[in-house]
């Protein structure tokens, strides 16, 4: 099951390394950290973090990066909804009912695990307790799986475990589909295999859901629930019609928006990979769904090989990526339709650009049970990281799940008319009010029995007409709160229901949704995890590998020293940089050079600029780069255009120094 | 007190056609708005709106032009920190105390009024219905007042008032300073001048403080109150100690940080002007309080005029501004220090930059008792609007309280330390405790005793010292809610009291904070008002004059119809604009050229390109100008340049009409 994770020269990952230089070089941190030691602090917040300068540029330039690769390419739509939302949009959308996970309670410790990380981290240590007996390699130390309490179950702690060949695949079987139990199947293993809280060996208490949206109220009054939106996605199905009109009634097309949004975790741990406030960002495609859901530039991703890991290998217990052809993986209905491939395509060019190894990049099909209440297929992209694969990116068909709901509860035509190229002749069932008789009878429910019987189908209405012929009156329901029983009955002096004849010049229909969601604070995780690594010289000192695109700063300054006779030229380059639109960052400590260009890797700033005694007579600097550190030398002039190159991805640096003069060292070993 | 609005023109300003042409081009809207008029909805909802994509794309453009002139140009430090608090943190910054309106209940229509509207609303009324009746002429027609409530105010509804001539001069006193009256003085107001609800005209109750924070609970036990932070500032504070040392600890220097932020405002009305969500673009900036504030570039600003309404003007009624250059402003005190006015001209500068008409902006000081409750000099930039001066940014001069509050209760040093150019000996007081026996004797609570001594200042331990003396042990107050009573008797034998005399290396001290902070919404609607108006041939219809730098969409593309032989220069256009990186879009709907130039006059887009049947045959394209209607004609390479010319900045149209041959006007006229 557990792979062991290596950086890209091949030395297993050593994570504390790895964390410690984020926390040092103030990547992010957690939250309010100065209050969670001082006395008196009482509360659960873990899984709240703040992004120090350079986490903060890092996210600013994945973000903008997206923008670029989808918004701006395909003319999407951006909306930016508010977080506070009623509970009434909730409610439809089903989240209010649906948008939990299952916990257990240690009732002793009085403490609460989400079950299935519980049964996940318990089964983990069984096999690799089991292993360690039979002097297999423990091949993950430091933690190398996806379940987050693992780091409380140490090996010591539990019995050396020897299990059975029949017990060792079932345990597999049921990690390799963990995602598709419920709370009543999580309760029957938990029960069976006697998995108990790793922390204490207590039992625990069968799983209850918990909803995990953030509530509050709204104004003086208090009577108004509101909740933190849980997802982007409900801002923008709101506003459809608003959009549809604003793309000139074109189909198909999508919206997008960036977004906090707010997940109540039961017990959030790993970091950035689940926490409770998180950077959204995400696209609805709006397709007519008889169009087979095609896309028209389908074409141009669909020569791209993917790792796929789809729903039948993962219920055979196997966790083994087919790589196809997106073109063959449509055609295989492995994957369902083109405009679901293209989104795949795209998200998998989008990781290339900004630096994701592409060995550690697979494409996930979500089980049955695992899926959205909303979703009728789902694929994730998963980044391998030292916590194992993890979803960064849903890419969902919540078909016409949300806008249906929508109409339904408001009563608004949440639909795209599209004229017929010939008009066709159509028999259907018709109801009709009579209004004169309607508002009298019902009258501030008037519109709560309109909106329901304008809801009804051509089903209905043909069992509904029969009913009233014999009955004289209909039963329907209705939606709204201010329904008693939620059900209205209608006589047949009010409403007749016929079958009436028509030529139609138009179609209404209500669009389908491809909805790719990017949790960019897990993509920025698994990045840094990617582009980690050490010299074997300097074991201590990290350096991240970053792309110049996505570089928290392009290029660090570096004065010899603090000598006076170089703040012009630095103030030079400054203002150069400033105007080609270059992020810089001076470093005029008293560090040595090889401290600076250390520090430097470390925040995986990609180009070095050394400004010494010969510029001040000749006007040449020095130009490093970080990766290989490998130095060029050249007049101001060109240094600065070779940069500008670099950082536009016009040229890469084996061009540079194939071009550029080599300059010969100095200084340039890295000091811990 | 009120003025007439005009647009640039010199029209006055029409609000309906202004409102209509926002929500027509989807600018923005009330959030969830399909629920608002559902059946059965409920809730106080307002104040809640969602940016469509020319709004979202305007937002976006001001927060890139504010990043680059702030935070690039002054390499701050940048962070993204959590809305999400716990109550522990914004109890120490007095948020929970002090964060909070006064309301007054209608008791029969249980409506609440928040206490200031209130008054400000009925007092206006009265003298404009005396005004009315004396013949002067009734000068806002569109609502031009400052307060919110006014426009439930129809001024039928109030019986024709005759004011005495010293209600009158009393009135306008009050009304000059209604920020500076509390709660007590609002009730006394209320009952004196016998102020009612202009909706039904009951009496109200005495006002009484209600709270802006959101609150919710975090984690399963939902036992951890948190709220939704009403401004990004604490975060900031909060990691104050990274930010020094990321800063390779050198002062001064600057954090920034652009995020959504919570306050459940009463009852908010005015569109974006007072929401419940929105974004702030906050800066802190760090100073030693010994450097008098002095800011090292202020050179750069003091020659600029500032239209400045100080204290002492309003407190004597008057609301005339004086116009003073920075330089005066600070050498006359006006201005307290140069690091508050060095802000005050950055922010002068980024307004015109964005568009915003400089005759329609000023600097207020804060009154005494309108300044928040960490405030000890405030300035807001006000920009005039139909709803009269907006405050859009507030410059405070937080002084070193945040820093001394978070730091007293948590016990973490959040200071400078400065090395003295020479060491100095100095004489202090200092407290030594006896760890071995205060350890056994405090056992959980030693940490809190510690921090609770080491956070005496030197008069308290001069006290202490004698009071040790002699009772032979000494009583003090304790911070953190382990402590029972809040304080603590120590005895002699743990603690002892001593001058000393030391040579000290170092300078400790903690900084202050001036702190611009930027209300985006309220300056993207100001500014939106402020670049509205409409051409005498077309009143119906609307012109954003937006400059290029914040405009949606820079260019739009016009084929003159939809004829197949445009499709191809089309894609080419496209193709060059996006590499050129300026947001463009295609307009080949069939509406005539004249309504498509008018639809994109209302988007704000200044300039448009024309693809007609010349163009298949020779290259030639017609550039148009959004506010002028002029157009010129050249091949498509010179205009591509011109327009990358127009959109950078580095050209004026006036020189691009004069350098690029006219063309004769075809199918311009602007259709209604």
């Amino acid at each position: 099951m557990s792979e062991t994770v290596t950086d890209h020269t091949g030395q297993p990952f050593n994570r504390p390394a790895f964390e410690s230089l984020l926390k040092r070089r103030f990547f992010f941190t957690e939250s309010f950290e100065i209050y969670r030691t001082a006395s008196g602090f009482k509360g659960d917040n873990r899984g709240l973090f703040d992004y120090g300068p350079p986490g903060c540029a890092l996210q600013a330039n994945i973000v903008d990066l997206w923008r670029k690769h989808f918004v701006l390419e395909e003319d999407m739509l951006e909306l930016d909804c508010t977080a506070l939302t009623p509970e009434d949009v909730f409610k439809t959308s089903g989240h209010v009912d649906k948008f939990a996970d299952w916990m257990c309670k240690d009732p002793v410790k009085g403490e609460y695990l989400r079950a299935d990380h519980l049964v996940e981290s318990v089964l983990k240590a069984r096999l690799d307790s089991d292993r360690m007996g039979r002097g297999t390699k423990f091949d993950h130390p430091d933690g190398t799986c996806s379940c987050e309490d693992v780091k409380k179950t140490k090996v010591k702690d539990i019995n050396p475990v020897k299990l059975s060949d029949s017990s060792i695949k079932e345990y597999e079987e049921i990690l390799a589909q963990i995602d598709n139990y419920d709370g009543e199947a999580l309760g029957q293993l938990i029960k069976r295999l006697d998995i108990r809280n790793p922390d204490g060996n207590n039992e625990v208490l069968p799983p209850i859901p918990f909803n995990l949206m953030f509530r509050s109220t709204i104004g003086p009054s208090a009577a108004a629930p509101v909740y933190l939106r849980p997802e982007t996605a409900q801002g923008q199905f709101l506003n459809f019609r608003k959009l549809l009109e604003y793309n000139n009634n074109i189909m198909p097309f999508a919206s997008a928006s960036v977004g906090k949004s707010y997940r109540n975790e039961i017990s959030p741990r790993s970091g950035l990979l689940r926490v409770r406030e998180f950077l959204l960002a995400e696209i609805e495609h709006f397709v007519d769904p008889r169009s087979g859901k095609k896309h028209d530039r389908f074409d141009e991703v669909q020569h791209l090989e993917l790792p796929f890991l789809d729903q039948s290998t993962q219920l055979a217990g196997q966790t083994t990526t087919k790589h196809l052809s997106l073109g063959r993986a449509v055609e295989e209905k492995v994957v369902n339709n083109e405009t679901l491939g293209y989104f795949l395509g795209r998200t998998y060019q989008f990781f290339l650009k900004i630096g994701v190894d592409k060995s550690k990049l697979r494409f996930r099909q979500h089980l049955a049970k695992e899926m959205a209440h909303y979703a009728c297929d789902c694929w994730d992209a998963e980044l391998l990281t030292t916590y194992g694969w993890i979803e960064c990116v849903g890419c969902a068909d919540r078909s016409a799940y949300d806008l249906t709901v929508h109409a339904k509860r408001t009563g608004e035509h949440l639909v795209v008319k599209e004229s017929l190229p010939e008009p066709i002749s159509i028999e259907r069932w018709e109801a009709l009010l009579d209004r004169k008789k309607l508002g009298p009878k019902f009258r501030k429910d008037a519109k709560v029995v309109e909106s329901a019987v304008s809801a009804l189908n051509q089903d209905a209405l043909e069992i509904l007409s029969s009913v009233l012929e014999t009955d004289g009156q209909v039963t329907i329901e209705t939606s709204g709160p201010s329904e008693g029983d939620g059900s209205v009955t209608i006589s047949k002096d009010i409403l007749s229901i016929k079958r009436i004849s028509r030529v139609q010049n138009t179609r209404e229909y209500t669009p389908n949704v491809i909805e790719p969601s990017f949790g960019i604070g897990r993509i920025l995780y698994s990045l840094l995890e990617h582009v980690y690594w050490s010299r074997p010289q300097a074991v201590a000192r990290g350096v991240l590998s970053l792309p110049p695109s996505v570089a928290p700063t392009k290029v660090l300054l570096v004065p010899l020293s603090s000598n006076q006779c170089f703040r012009p030229v630095i103030k030079t380059l400054s203002h150069r940089l400033r105007v080609l639109g270059i992020p810089y960052r001076v470093d005029n400590s008293s560090a040595s050079i090889g401290k600076r260009y250390a520090r430097n890797d470390e925040l995986g700033t990609p180009f070095g600029i050394t400004v010494d005694f010969d510029t001040v007579k000749d006007d040449s600097i020095t130009l490093r780069e970080r990766d290989t550190m490998q130095q060029v030398r050249a007049p101001m002039e060109d240094i600065l255009a070779a940069v500008k190159n670099l950082v536009d991805g016009v040229e890469s640096w084996e061009q540079v120094s194939k071009r550029l003069p080599e300059f010969a060292s100095q200084g340039q070993e890295i000091e811990e």
